[in-house]
C-alpha cells in the first residue's frame, strides 16, 4: 500500500473507531434503539468503504504483480483471495 | 433496554471499538491487504449481533408496548422503523 | 395478506423470475461477465424490495395480533422470527 | 466463459428462476410471510453463489488478459470494474 492510501485507511479506520465509542456512549445515554441501529449500519457502511479502498489498492499491486509474474501457484492463490472476500461480502 | 443487555451491548460495541483499533494498527504494520479486509468483515459480522440483539430488546418493549398501545399513529411509527431498518441491512 | 399485497407481491416475483430467465439467456448470449453480475445484483436488490413489502404486511396482520393476544409463546414465537430474519439478510 | 462454466452458471440461473416461480405460488397459496420470506433469502444466496463462480472466472480470464496486456486503459477499467461490484454488494 502506498503512503497516501495507508494514511487515508488509518484515518477513516480511526474515524470508524470513534464512531463506535460514541455509539457506545448512545447506548449508555439510553439512546433510542432504532436510532442506535441506524447508527451502526453506519459504521458498517463506513467500513465497506474501507473495505473498497484496501481492495482496490491490492488489486492495482499484488494482484498485478502476480498476474504478470511467473508464479502460477501465486497467481491462483491470489485469485481465489478476491473471490473469497467477495463471497463473505454478499 | 433493561440493564443486563444494556450492558451486553456496551460490552460488545467496546470490543468492536478495540478491534477496529487494532485493524488500525495492522495497517500501520503494512499487513497483507487481504487480511485487512477479512478483519474488517469480522467486525461487520460482530457489529450485525449487536444490532439483532438491540433489535430483540426492542421488539419486546417498544414495539410490543405501542402495538397493545391504542396510539394508531404510533404503532404505524413503531412499525415503519422495523422495515426501515431491515431495508438498509439488505 | 390482503388482496393488494398479494397480488403486488406475486407481480413482482413474476418480474424477478423474469429477469433471471434473461440473465440467463444474457449468459448463453456470452454477455460480459461484468454485467451478468450487475443485473443479478439488480435482481437480489428487487428480491429485498419484495422481502421489505412482505415483512411490512406481516408486522400489521400476524405480529400485531400475536403481540395484542393472549398467547405468551405465540407473542415470543413472532417476535423472534422477525430477528432470525433480520439476522439473515445482515 | 469456458463452455463448462457457461452451461453450470445457465443451469443455476434455471434453478434460480424456478424457485422464484416456486414462491409465487407459495404467495398464491397464502403461505406464512416469514416462510416466504426466508426463501426469498434463500434464492438471494444461490444468486450470490452465480455471481462468485462468475467473477471467479472473469478474473481468470478478461482480468488476467487485460492485466497481462499493454494497454493501461484497459488495465485500469477492469480493475475498477471489480471494485463496483465489490462495492455494490457491500
Amino acid at each position: 500500500m502506498d503512503d497516501t492510501t495507508r494514511k487515508a485507511v488509518v484515518r477513516r479506520l480511526a474515524s470508524a473507531a470513534g464512531h463506535v465509542k460514541g455509539i457506545e456512549r448512545m447506548v449508555e445515554d439510553d439512546t433510542y434503539c432504532i436510532d442506535v441501529i441506524k447508527q451502526i449500519q453506519a459504521v458498517q457502511a463506513a467500513l465497506n468503504k474501507v473495505s473498497v479502498l484496501i481492495l482496490d489498492t491490492h488489486l492495482r499491486t499484488c494482484v498485478t504483480a502476480a498476474i504478470q509474474g511467473d508464479d502460477a501457484t501465486e497467481r491462483e492463490a491470489v485469485l481465489h483471495e478476491i473471490t473469497s472476500v467477495f463471497e463473505l461480502t454478499n
